[in-house]
């Protein structure tokens, strides 16, 4: 792939803003082996159907202790460097978004330096953001937003966003998982992230890590379930707004997009954007059921604003639905279910092509949306995606939300190719789910240790991969790369 | 004030970028008690001046256990919001830079959520950034970036940048420091960021906080000392050659902007800038004497690229200074010398106006450059700094440093009579240096801590401030307001 560079070092003073920043290129990278969730389910002697069919998982990938946050991610970047040839001096940005926290202070964006120094180039913006799940899109936005700023100098950024997910011993365990993503973000991109943002952030308690000494973090059940819908609503609703105003805007100004819906102009403004306008529709998703529910939340507040819609015809008993509040809603099973129900084909062809990631690796926390979007450019047809436009539901517990959209302009094959997603997921090692006990004790046994040599095997790290070496009487951390096979 | 609003709510595609992005308001808050270092000399029995002068410290700054960054937080922007009556609905953008880290995955944006949510605004963008001292010119980076990209919404922005900087026992314990700044940013201010940026980030150890259950660093003396001063030289060096490229276009484009040296052109094309450039130079200051050591590397620079130039007439044995390797120098007792000795006017003139924090508060961490900003509108009368220009150089342990300028393009007189920072400096109580040495065992004694009640008492909050009230078993914060005096 030729990146294309549109000058280099210096600032553009008054140069209009570059069109279509967006995704060049990706890469993703997971740990060697995962579990069966299914498997699991008979190892910890729990119902059947519980992890596959309650949480909707299918496997999990985990490190043991020759892997960490900083591992990870410099295996995600030096991955896109090699795999798509990127000259290391045309980098002006990278942004980490993580909630592995190993050192309150040093970032993991100083220990990815380390890939640039032999070409010289130590002049790299940008840092780590962190609020749980929604680092990644924070580092995302960052990253688009200097290309757009006047301080942007021509050069392309890079976004890492990754995490090791794990649990102590209980419920949440079998929503563990772990991988990073690096994207490669340009101007002229195949992949345009649009303007509008429907954020909607406040101050909630639903997961969170405070006990510092610990790698495991708090989950308050209950509230963690409703908070995400609830973000869901509220910044889909700020979203449909924007967008409200903006084609309101562009029809006083005498443009059209095309998406001003016609015929009866319906009661709420926000029916100005539905799932209908999208061709897939991505979610933050800690595991796939959760997935589901958001689907099925978007169809849910798209029949609330429109609906006397014909695509909800078949929806049984609406006056109740309607007559419910937002809040009276959260927690009201009948509406997650029926929802569910009438949202099942949408899901399968606008959510589904993007689940690849979550159902083989779980939960990657920050990495886990922008894993949809790599399994998305992975599963269909360059041809197919072309011309497509896709919406983003990124969460992050505490709690901050975005809603937002790309468009896919160009052709995505050499991404699809490079990346070899499926087949390199395919690739991993299943093992028995005693592998994965011994592998988190471990970890727990060596959090947050000094001068010690990481005991896990080098066999279960890909050949040519980042690792642990070891960790001095200084705590400093040294990593190396395993073998080529 | 009358915040200037542009529009609100609607993204403003293809609207050009707004002009003049700067600080439109501002605020300092810190603790009500300090302790003089020079009776801290006595009190640990250490050589009368060891801090005083070798380290330049005044005063040093501390909480108890009744404050975290989540209140040093809220109190900064509560307070920002109030002194300038700022409507809670203008504000589209909260970016928090700290490496007080009391919680892994949530951040402290989502804390100060809660003093936009009764204006019901929860549409807010911006989490935390992380990496040692550098978050906050991250955060304001960003935040700049947003007010000038696509996604842009005609809100303005707020940026805080605050710390708790303690020390275990030992050398470097006089060396912390407390308080947190939160900056308004909008378009048409009177204080305007400039776009270029020069930027140095590498992989090192100098200081960090690997020990997550302690909220002491490590901290590798000697690698720290040479860290800071190679960083300056090398994110100085990007700045210059980007501001000589520019100058270069600008020349080729047939504009000049003043700053174009006359005469003998120098050979070194980063002589397009020197500390003769600016009017005011600020450093990130851990302790005084960093600052004075950085504006005298500043100088080196400056000589090493004109030598010939007259301010350098004196300049005792120059071709030794010359002959050395740039990182011979770092470590050179006699560049430090001699270029502190030749830089005493000029650190009086253009850097000592912005100490004020740093002496009074020491040690802010991420909050240090913009409490040297703050203490620099304090201490200027508006009418000197109008038209005036500021470099400033930020830099983060790990490490990440970079060097940027602004103009003060307009009247600074509201946010120096609003922030009335010298008066509460002042205002501070001196306390024994025992109530310190408690305060910080009380510290130890809590650092996460759950289900529990401070110790500290509220006599030592401001009057009307927020503070730390409990935490419950479930590690959830409590904070509430001081009575007012």
């Amino acid at each position: 792939m030729t990146i294309p560079i549109v000058s280099t070092h210096v600032a553009n003073i008054d140069i209009p803003r570059p069109k279509d920043v967006g995704v060049l290129a990706m890469e993703v990278y997971f740990p060697r082996r995962c579990i069966s969730e299914a498997e699991l389910e008979e190892f910890d002697g729990v119902s059947k159907g519980k992890y596959t069919i309650g949480l909707g998982q299918e496997y999990m990938a985990w490190p043991d202790d020759r892997e960490d946050i900083n591992s990870f991610a410099l295996n995600a970047v030096a991955g896109l460097l090699e795999k798509y040839n990127i000259d290391p001096k045309s980098i002006g940005r990278i942004d980490v978004g993580t909630e592995t926290i190993i050192d309150k202070s040093k970032s993991v964006k100083t220990h990815l330096m380390d890939l640039f120094a032999e070409a010289g180039n130590f002049d790299i913006e940008g840092i780590d953001s962190k609020n749980a799940c929604y680092g990644s899109t924070a580092a995302l936005f960052n990253a688009i937003n200097w290309i757009e700023s006047t301080s942007w100098d021509g050069r392309n950024a890079i976004v890492v966003a990754g995490d090791i997910a794990v649990y102590a011993e209980g419920a949440a365990r079998p929503a563990g998982g772990a991988g990073a993503c690096a994207i490669l973000l340009g101007p002229n991109a195949p992949i345009v992230f649009e303007p509008i943002h429907g954020t909607h952030m406040s101050n909630t308690y639903d997961f969170y890590k405070p006990n510092l000494s610990s790698e495991y973090p708090e989950v308050d059940g209950p509230v963690s379930v409703v908070t995400y819908i609830a973000a869901l609503d509220e910044a889909y609703s700020r979203f449909r707004e924007k967008t409200a105003r903006q084609l309101k805007l562009a029809q006083i100004n005498g443009y059209s997009n095309g998406h001003v819906h016609s015929g009866d102009k319906p009661a709420d403004p926000k029916a100005a954007f539905s799932l209908q306008d999208v061709d897939y529709a991505l979610f933050h998703s800690p595991y796939g059921k959760q997935a589901v529910k958001g689907h099925a939340r978007m169809l849910f507040n798209d029949f609330r604003s429109a609906p006397n819609a014909p695509q909800f015809a078949d929806i049984p008993n609406p006056e109740a639905f309607l007559a419910a509040s937002q809040k009276e809603s959260l927690s009201d099973k009948n509406v997650e279910k029926t929802f569910i129900a009438a949202s099942k084909k949408s899901f399968a062809q606008k959510t589904d092509p993007g689940m690849a990631c979550s159902k083989r690796l779980g939960n990657m926390y920050t990495g886990s949306l922008y894993g949809c979007l790599a399994s998305l450019v992975a599963n269909v047809e360059p041809a197919q995606l072309r011309d497509s436009r896709v919406s983003m539901f990124a969460f992050g517990s505490g709690c901050a939300a975005s809603f937002f959209t790309f468009r896919v302009k160009g052709d995505t094959s050499e991404i699809k190719e490079k990346m070899d997603l499926m087949n390199r997921l395919a690739a991993m090692k299943v093992v028995p789910c005693q592998e994965f006990v011994d592998a988190l004790a471990l970890r727990e046994k060596n959090h947050n240790a000094v001068s010690y040599t990481p005991e896990g095997s080098i066999d279960n790290i890909w050949p040519g991969a980042f690792y642990l070496d070891s960790v001095d009487s200084k705590y400093r951390r040294k990593y190396v790369k395993a073998p080529l096979a």
